[in-house]
């Protein structure tokens, strides 16, 4: 591929030293980017990255006023890099690997299993009794998906994913390998009986429900309900590792980063985006567009809009406010000092 | 059911709008309720939703003195809402998923494993050599119990579940889907030999042991001791993606909520409470009844029973009053410049 | 194994009250230890244990100057205790447990995939089409190595290990339990369409590289990278429940203890230690030898060797001087209220 033939695929205009007719051998970041590479600049807070950058094609934001790579490449303008570069990285990276319809004769279907038209059932899952597996599924190896589930149309579960009993998925959900969907709620009664403590388990009667178009990450936990469902609503996007307790109630069009917890029976609203290791307390109210910074601690509800950050978490720009008290109480220091020497000066002089 | 049925059922006494022979037809939060579901209100927090719930019976404490439903429900008063709640929800969901005992063709069971009476082993586990399954268990499917390995009477193991070599499990120890028990902790030696930098690793030659009546949720970690045993004390639930290092010891009746994590040979005593994200460093003592809540980051011993807070942890008083650091701050800003003012004046003054 | 055995053994010096024949039985840590034990003491501020240990023989550094056990026991002088102590572990504990090689008959090895020399395949593995396992690797039960992946010499990988599609790892790399190589990193593009919010996902379609020597924990998450590779430095340790993101770059020898998040495009330089539940966000560069404490959230490069601490994490130094902050506006308060009076006193001199 030639460097026009590239503008012409994306809709971009050329712009910088480089031939149109420089041939592209690969993608790669601006930091890594050999010769023959193409690249993006998506984040303007990497356009110093320009300067050094041996990318020989770079797609940036049309409207971004930016100056061509120093080192001789172009710069291809159009309208969103992320999505132009997502289309020319297939170009030079192998297909991906798709899975053929029909069950491996080692995966363990019960007969009370429905398997919808052109499944690909793995080798060595286990569909259990009652459970239904939609159109077009795909479960590759050694998927679980337990008694009375229903997992619907399109839907892609990578390995070790579990779907415990009577657990629902919607359509075209992909959930990643070891990820648990329908492990009990932590409930117990504690209390001091005659011989001692007791602590008695809360059984965890409900299930999860998972909306339309959802995906999860690798190793997250999405607990069933105590009674009735955990829901996630459709569109909403969690990524490795998250914890969501049990009643938790997401909206649509959520983004659950990496070590996020989720504590039982927390409502979101639609389009809330918590970033990495933020912690929220359970019976929360999150409202819409509510946005929570990394490693935030939520402790009571969020019913504006905007971002909140730090433990506990508040609007950003006190929490911003609150990084400078060191210096607040450097500076009141010196200005109590220097008080009190002047103060002693007319004591001096009164006395 | 009828509401009257229901009361004594639960052995509560009715009050409210609702007539006795009102028709109850599922259990729902008092937030998701619709007219013949029956609710139960636990924390006096939430009693405001009280005004609004369209439940037609609501369990609460005899004791709360809270108005009925105002939307015209009854509440039905009883010494413990969750517990009646417990008995109640049953009537309303299906029935649990029992196992039959049974060995799955598909399941690899060395001939030198021990099987106890009336297990049930699911499809695809794996019982290495020498392990000991104990009467009545139940593993999942895709359990892998390794090579001698101990299970006691009436453990149950949900799908994923590793019990690494020689590890121990008591009786009726429960353990959700991917959890992990007995992985190598996390030690290595690092010097700088003559061909440069040298990490070693630490043989972690013990093992874990789980006492009676441990629940544990999904994603967990619990590393085997470096030698000697890691222990889990009789009676205490873990939740879900919780790391244990090597070496720690809890003591009985202690609750672990979810991503907590726990570094190496940290004790815990009798019912120590710890609350979702925090974290503790290594070779701490934690003292019995000690609460570290949310998010918090213990760096030393806790020896006191109470509650503690923050990063590090202080007592949660005092974590409080720090919370009002910024407002103080404040405060002090505003009473300096005041002070400088009468003081300039003064100055002027005796010029 | 008497005491003069185990002082040859590991070629140090007695010192103290214990008999030179006495006679050895086990190992224990200090605080645990019996009369017969071995135990050793490799961390300064444990010393003190010294004073109440019931242990027979304790390996200490010879240069440490510490006193013989109070109880009894003998000192053993040696130059590294930890290294002393992993000699003398074995003697006491059952050998490890090694697995024959040889693929076990319920394994699903893809006729395309190549199995090198010696190779150990574990019950119910899944070694997908086109994918290469190098000499003597040991695949315990229920791994799946999937289309395409290649594994080098001596690799060890534990029950429930997926290394995913077209990943790399090196030579002698240890994975365990149920950590995930190669999931999709989170990568989405969120837009407002005629028909409301669109959530499109990006491709991720580069993989993971691991290097040699290489060990990771249980249930951590290495996410394949958007394009190009995310890379693990050689002799890296990862420990359990880790997440690194993609096209995360790690030099060689760094550790990275439970629960860190390392957000996508971050770099890692060499010898680089991040302690426990620490967050990292992304595109940031972390130079080589620095070392980011427990619970740190680091939202900015870090290029000096030092250790750093807190969210914002600064240098530990700074951050420790935080930690005085709430007694500095005590202590300001009560200046200010002293200065306050001083000057009201001088205000009605002057009246």
């Amino acid at each position: 591929m030639r460097l026009s033939e590239l503008a012409a695929l994306v809709g971009g205009r050329l712009e910088g030293a480089a031939a149109p007719d420089a041939e592209l051998t690969g993608v790669a970041s601006l930091h890594d980017a050999l010769p023959g590479d193409v690249s993006f600049l998506a984040n303007p807070k990497y356009a110093r990255q320009l300067a050094s950058t041996r990318a020989t094609a770079v797609l940036v934001r049309a409207d971004a006023g930016l100056p061509p790579p120093a080192a001789g490449g172009a710069l291809v303008l159009v309208d969103s890099p992320d999505l132009a570069f997502a289309k020319v990285v297939p170009l030079f990276t192998r297909p991906p690997i798709v899975r053929a319809p029909g069950v491996h004769p080692t995966a363990v279907v019960d007969p009370t299993a429905t398997l919808g038209k052109d499944v690909s059932i793995g080798p060595l899952c286990v569909v259990g009794p009652g459970a239904v597996v939609g159109d077009r599924c795909v479960l590759e190896a050694h998927v679980v998906v337990a008694d009375e589930a229903i997992l619907g149309e399109d839907c892609h579960l990578y390995p070790m994913v579990s779907v415990r009993e009577r657990c629902r998925l919607g359509r075209r959900v992909t959930i990643h390998n070891g990820t648990v969907i329908g492990a009990d709620g932590f409930g117990y009664n504690t209390k001091v009986g005659p011989d001692g403590i007791v602590v008695e388990k809360i059984p965890q009667l409900g299930n999860v429900e998972i909306g339309d178009d959802v995906e999860i990450g690798a190793n997250a936990a999405i607990d069933r309900a105590r009674f009735g469902s955990t829901v996630i609503g459709p569109h909403t996007k969690i990524d490795n590792l998250v914890q969501i307790g049990h009643n938790v109630r997401t909206g649509p069009y959520c983004g659950i980063v990496s070590q996020v917890g989720i504590a039982g029976s927390t409502h979101l609203g639609t389009g809330v985006m918590i970033w990495g290791q933020a912690g929220l307390a359970g019976h929360l109210e999150i409202g819409d567009r509510v946005e929570i910074l990394a490693h935030a601690g939520v402790a009571g509800d969020l019913r504006e809009p905007g971002q909140y950050l730090g433990s506990p978490a508040v609007p950003k720009r006190e929490a911003i406010r609150q990084f400078h008290i060191p210096r607040s109480v450097e500076n009141l220091k010196a200005d109590v000092a220097a008080l009190k020497a002047r103060l002693e000066a007319l004591e001096e002089k009164l006395a």
